[in-house]
């Protein structure tokens, strides 16, 4: 799947498939036989049931599971909101690479393959301050560069990002997407605190003015207030969508690509699990607007995929109980007392 | 370790370890060199200071972990207080062994070994309703059987239980320990509901009323209102302590067994971590009480050590951060703007 015009966009999110519910069904009814009492294992079986039914099998698991990172530099760091240098982009990029940052030892311990992908490290987006981050050949570009991430056979995808002053553009599209103001949104992101956090919130409310009149479509919020990696994330999630893959996301950005499109399609999370709600403050009611419930709240802020990375580790609990535990009939275990 | 005497016990219990703060100190500044933000990796960095304390080593690990299922059955069974018949203990036990329970499931996937310790299945313990659960000498030899299970060289135990019933003793245990009445710590279980549940709720109020005037000693609450399990969790969470073991908790009843304990030396859960806080309606109160925020909130309510089992993917994953990432002067990355 790619983007190569605006409509191709419109049409791919206004065509999501739906989970399969004989899949769903069959899932169910093992869990009604395992050897447990019903609803024992909580969300572990919402879980089971969920990927059973975006994998389309009774008995879902997890031999290609994969963690990209989408990275992208931000026209709007020069405005000062960020506590890092844009440097850090391109050096985390390397250390992603070279297999040292935490993405490396997390996706890791959950047994996924990483991917890296750097978006036009050397060309930031435009400071959204003053102008639209990306041209529309830039954004369908990025768009593009997340779905060809999703390749077929993939049976759970966990997305991250690395880009020094997204948090940033995450409040933006928040805003643009589900009202409010920068206040509402802002937060302090890789560490800005007191002075420099009003001072962020103040740009992301510049951000927000000089965009006021634009339309309020999923493509020109994408394009306005996001940037190359947050774009990429966005069009991940729809060509997962298109495959049926599952897709857990990370934190306060990565879902903050997701709402422009949640705002005119809310049924685009349907193939999404929260792996976790962050620290950063305007991640809950974010995921709120998402109607998602976070599986882990952990106080982690450091994107990457970081969090949903190990609630990778949750799914895979999930789908051991579900796939190896015996039923009543099977271990000779009575299935109540009545 | 073992229990020969209640002198024993109470003296194990007053002459408790400290961590290793030079390990902690080691560990803290590890995490402060890390490629990312200071504390974005929130709860991950405090489990990983939390295990080199325990471990004593700055980059701790977990080669030999294990999982325990302690099991034992409950004379106050006879009382009608679950919705499945004793003789599931056993016919459970049976399926631990078989390798068909979730726990079989949950701690494979977080690379445990299991241990399985029935305790004289077919001697349930007294009703304690009308006398004590169980004698002195069979509480000391519950308490150390717990004890023989935590062997030299684990790094990590999870403990759990299998037992009809054990969530009435659990509740009584609660109360005990910590005041309030039977409808403070009274919960579903395995999934009592409507009136059976206040007849449960009913019975665990006789037994507190039974044993009003016993002494509140840890040892007396745990022989009067526990069971052979329970004893097992409390023996194997003071040996552990005293080999340095650091110890995931399980649910309500786990829990309960830890309370008698921590009413008198609160000391008692610095080595432990909350796996989950379960359904349970008491448990999150008890979990306060122990001074412990669980890991997670999975609506999980099965006990067999299943929340731990599947909280110990998120140990592995912190030390795998830990243990893995690249410095800032390794990766090259700029460590802040200012």
């Amino acid at each position: 799947m790619d983007f190569p015009d605006i409509a191709a966009f419109d049409a791919a999110l206004a065509t999501l498939p739906a989970a399969d519910e004989a899949a769903i069904e069959a899932a169910r009814a093992r869990q009604g036989q395992l050897t447990k009492p019903p609803g024992s294992l909580g969300r572990l079986e919402e879980i089971a049931l969920f990927m059973a039914g975006w994998q389309g099998r009774a008995v879902p698991r997890i031999d290609h599971g994969r963690a990209v990172v989408f990275a992208g530099n931000h026209g709007v760091a020069a405005q000062g909101v960020s506590a890092f240098p844009p440097a850090v982009t391109a050096q985390m990029v390397a250390n992603f690479e070279a297999g040292g940052a935490a993405i490396n030892a997390l996706s890791g311990s959950a047994g996924l393959a990483l991917k890296v992908v750097p978006l036009a490290l050397d060309r930031p987006t435009q400071d959204f301050t003053t102008a639209p981050a990306m041209s529309e050949a830039e954004c369908l570009d990025a768009l593009s560069a997340g779905a060809a991430a999703v390749e077929p056979g993939l049976d759970l995808l966990v997305l991250g990002e690395m880009g020094i002053a997204n948090s940033t553009a995450a409040a933006a599209l928040a805003a643009r997407s589900f009202g409010g103001s920068a206040l509402d949104w802002v937060g302090p992101g890789t560490g800005v605190t007191g002075a420099a956090l009003m001072h962020k919130a103040a740009v992301i409310g510049r951000a927000i003015a000089v965009h006021a009149d634009a339309p309020l479509t999923p493509f020109e919020t994408l394009r306005r207030v996001g940037g190359r990696e947050i774009a990429a994330i966005a069009g991940a999630v729809i060509a997962a969508r298109h495959r049926r893959v599952p897709v857990l996301l990370d934190g306060f950005i990565c879902c903050a690509a997701v709402a422009p499109l949640a705002a005119a399609v809310p049924a685009i999370t349907a193939h999404c699990l929260a792996g976790h709600r962050s620290a950063e403050p305007g991640h809950g009611r974010l995921l709120d607007r998402l109607g998602l419930a976070p599986l882990l709240m952990l106080d982690m802020r450091l994107g990457e995929g970081s969090g949903a990375a190990v609630a990778a580790g949750i799914v895979r609990a999930a789908l051991a109980a579900h796939a190896q535990m015996a039923t009543f009939a099977e271990a000779g275990v009575a299935s109540s007392g009545a």
